[in-house]
């Protein structure tokens, strides 16, 4: 048996996110689907982790097994001939078989696109924002996200996980290169469910002088989710890239 | 009576160029369309130049007539609420009334954007092209691009245009931020039909070993289409930027 590392770039507009569901398209679905065609019996799809409906990646991780090994560049090839054209394999490559695309992961990160002006070609994973929008207070505001806290404050509050303490190890809001087009960048250990999101659409907030600058440390400390705004639009969050050891970290 | 000129980003693909026709969708219909709802009255719009069927613009240029004056954020928060979300006027301003988008544009800049991987996220104005091809070895072929020649050989055959001479004063290929994605751009005082695809499909062919590196001044000797190699995909083309005199370059 030989198990098989991937990462997945996808515009997640189509899907109800990657986690395989009856009667809804999904991410896992289809490149299960597209393995199943290739290699003619089911094949199951871990990935490093869920993203939820309309969410987008660069930089998903999964991992398979098949029975018999495959030419990693025939397969990628294979797969990318049969998934639809909003899902991409962009890299492929035979790992060890107890590699584990969530067990194994360091580090998550995700970027959240935003716009002051109208945009046509990146509309799929870009949100257009006020221009009013104050980028610079947003970022110093996000400083206080830095480090371990309980991020229950900005967990969806039907999430049944237990654990709300996260370590925070990037949050920072840059200009791109086209003028008007910023990022908010962000990487943790782990994020829990609606958690970018829901910093992202708190920052807003501060970034139309609806919040005060310095209230993310109050929000944190009351862990409840009423604390902070209101979640930000699925359309512009990307799961940039997942991190694990360096052993595990080439990509083919 | 009051001139606008309008910066305008689109994705070409449901589109069958720039240009008004008869039965099929185009850009310049969809935002008289838009301008007429707003206005309830007939609205010219004259661009920069034409795109053709699949091309996509970041900065395209155009001018209209009102007869009243509309405040530029008013008129360009109902456009972009009227067009299509793969049309976006990202800028608006009140011009001096004899501005011509078209005869006052100095220069023109096009980029083709590539991946040697599959792509997702950019899959409306980027094309795949094999891992081998040698990118250091286009840009060095691009070079004898540059200068004032009878660009004849990257023309279209049916174009009636007699004046084949354009003064091209960049291009070059060059690696953008992700691995594996590679843009080549290239402006002039004018572009000729189909001319954009002809020479990134001529590039392509030298890229691959198809065509020697050193193939670029013969071609243009022979001002003749049948000498350069297969026109290169529209999708991967963008129409970049359109320069006029420093007086009306202020985008709003």
């Amino acid at each position: 048996m030989s198990r098989y590392r991937i990462t997945i770039e996808y515009d997640g507009a189509a899907y109800r996110g990657w986690q395989r569901q009856d009667r809804h398209p999904t991410i896992q679905l289809a490149i299960e689907s597209a393995l199943e065609t290739i290699c003619g019996s089911t094949v199951l799809v871990t990935g490093s982790g869920r993203t939820d409906t309309g969410v987008n990646a660069r930089g998903q991780i999964a991992h398979f097994d098949l029975e018999a090994s495959i030419d990693a560049g025939v397969l990628i090839n294979s797969l990318n001939a049969v998934t639809p054209h909003d899902i991409a394999i962009i890299a492929l490559a035979e790992t060890r078989p107890d590699f584990h695309a969530r067990y194994d992961a360091r580090s998550r990160s995700y970027r959240y696109h935003v716009s002051t002006a109208a945009r046509a070609l990146d509309r799929n994973w870009r949100v257009r924002v006020p221009r009013r929008v104050d980028f610079l207070r947003m970022n110093r505001s996000a400083r206080p996200l830095l480090g371990e806290h309980d991020f229950s404050s900005f967990c969806r509050s039907r999430s049944t996980t237990t654990n709300r303490v996260c370590t925070v190890t990037g949050a920072e809001w840059a200009a791109e290169t086209r003028d008007g087009d910023w990022c908010f960048s962000i990487e943790a250990d782990r994020f829990l469910h609606g958690m970018v999101r829901a910093i992202v659409g708190t920052l807003l907030q501060v970034g139309l002088g609806r919040l005060p600058e310095g209230c993310i440390p109050g929000i944190l400390a009351q862990r409840d989710r009423t604390a902070a705004g209101e979640a930000a639009r699925a359309r512009g969050l990307v799961l940039q890239e997942v991190r694990y050891d360096r052993a595990d970290s080439r990509d083919e």
